[in-house]
């Protein structure tokens, strides 16, 4: 028997992933793809929830997801798929759900399944439209599941790289901290390392207001602005994130940490990030009408900025890179003119 | 006469930069080209010293820096060239550094003229090899220059986009806040604006610290690590310097201002960075000296990482990136298995 100390970690690390119980994977796209796949390299089977059936038989027919990420290749027996969300949640412990935040509500009107006593893991990193709620916020408030039982997965994570197993650090927050590092334990392997935080809502307004400040820089580029500014930018970004975390969730937190500040980063430094993109079309004189119809979608934070917008009514902090790129896309402010006014706040 | 308030900031503006005296530039680079450019937007007449007289004949025929930003042309009856550097020092009152730090102390080497109740301003982001110094120190232990008359211009800048006019952000530093201003007012113009502060020192060791993290961030490139790796390690780099800034110069400081971050940011992501360009010709394979010769130079970081070492070896602050970089490029150390280490220790 090995009495090494080696061993330890190992059964602590088996002990805590049980108490996760059956996973369940909510959600289509990319992200959601990514996340089985890690996943499924700790256990052997999950349910997956998918809203489109024809998504599904295809899945089963080519090995793989027919429309994101087809070069990631899965044992089909190791999943339960269903585009019945009751049936996918209904023997599950642990929910993760990846849907794009403007879809949330519509895919669980048909919920008749209790979510108490389950683990809600959100890495959906949006907001839900209209309610201007973050996803926690939501399932807290809406659903009623206590916020030990309310987990968040953030960090700089293009899925494309996940899925070619290149080194990406994810961060798991919950209040409950056992969780958190449980949850971490199921998505740590050879290419995915795991933090563990209790900043569930900071994590969270953070991946929404990054997305924000995706969007100017795109505005910005779009306009002709150059490398120079975009970091600039990026700065006064971080500076005017942390100034918000601070008055709507005060938390001991550091916002250079890779879950913030990475996390602006990958998506600030992406061209190909649908945020930045969408701020770029814009900036190159679309409208927001035709920037949205040019992309084919609505960018997450086109609502993202109505929301923190809205609940920063309340809290008033002094955020002019939000309050520009919300005059741009809500009040119909001529982008030059409002992103110029905005370069004399920044420094 | 104009008796708006409009007008007295400008009457201050002018006062405030009489003060300065005749500027002097010493170097021949790009970011040297720069700076004569953005100075001469405000002054009639400047010093120029160039070590080549090649340069400097070349320079007055063609109208514009024969080696470097070839596009930006000067009126060569404001510029009075030199490669004397005592004649080129004599006349000024402000005297501009901006020569890679390698060559500053031979440049140095025939000087005569006194520097005393001369403002020295660094551009340089170096160290002087040999000395463990950065520049401000150099001036004042060796040249014995009083603090508030050494000031430093830090911020994300490639003097490419510069000499384009797309706006871009600097910081003068110096512990004499008035001088900082005047020569900030310098500066300022419609595609330059200034943020003045007291941290020399901090604002020096950060834009070498950058150097690192850029030679870090190539090595990993070169190793085939990707962009959500990339954000990782620049978090983590800011984390770094903040916490050596805090122990070498402790001061007031957020490391989120655009020109600690923001510095960082625009060299981490340039592919044109010869900081990052060395360390990724390392990453794909190449030795120290193979790199070097690859670039045909020695990128500045090479010489910032053991300066900044040995400056730890006394401060002792816990810096596992600059360690891993110093064991890659002085002590033999594998690439891969040394940057593979290193991610053990970011989050």
């Amino acid at each position: 028997m090995d009495l090494s100390l080696g061993f330890i970690p190992h059964v602590f690390m088996s002990i805590n992933m049980e108490k996760l119980g059956r996973i369940a994977i909510i959600g289509g796209g990319s992200w959601a793809t990514a996340i089985a796949k890690i996943v499924l390299s700790k256990k052997d089977k999950i349910n997956w929830y998918m809203h489109r059936e024809d998504r599904i038989i295809a899945f089963k027919e080519k090995g793989h997801n027919p429309a994101y990420l087809t070069n990631v290749n899965f044992d089909i027996n190791k999943i339960n798929f269903s585009n019945d969300i009751n049936k996918t949640i209904n023997t599950a412990d642990t929910l993760i759900f990846v849907t794009p935040s403007p879809y949330l509500k519509d895919e669980l009107k048909d919920l008749t399944v209790s979510l108490e006593n389950k683990l809600i893991v959100t890495a959906i990193k949006g907001i839900i439209p209209g309610k201007n709620l973050i996803v926690s916020d939501f399932f807290s408030q809406v659903y009623h599941v206590s916020q030990p039982n309310i987990a968040v997965i953030g960090g700089p994570c293009h899925a494309e790289e996940v899925a070619k197993h290149k080194l990406s650090y994810l961060t798991v927050s919950c209040t409950d901290l056992e969780k958190a590092k449980s949850f971490s334990n199921l998505l740590t392997n050879d290419y995915v390392r795991v933090t563990t935080s209790k900043d569930v809502a900071g994590v969270e307004y953070g991946s929404v207001l990054k997305n924000v400040y995706a969007i100017a820089a795109g505005i910005y580029y779009g306009l002709g602005y150059g490398d120079n500014f975009h970091a600039v930018l990026l700065s006064n970004s971080i500076l005017e994130m942390d100034k918000f975390l601070n008055k709507v969730y005060p938390l001991n937190r550091n916002v250079c940490e890779s879950v913030y500040l990475g996390d602006l980063l990958v998506t600030g430094y992406s061209k190909y990030s649908r945020n930045r993109r969408f701020g770029h079309s814009i900036g190159q004189g679309h409208s927001v009408e035709g920037a949205q119809a040019e992309m084919g979608m609505v960018a997450e934070g086109y609502y993202g900025t109505k929301c923190i917008y809205e609940i920063n009514l309340k809290q008033q902090v002094d955020m002019p890179i939000l309050q520009a790129v919300y005059k741009v896309l809500y009040q119909n402010a001529d982008p030059r003119s409002e992103m110029k006014l905005l370069t004399n706040r920044l420094k």
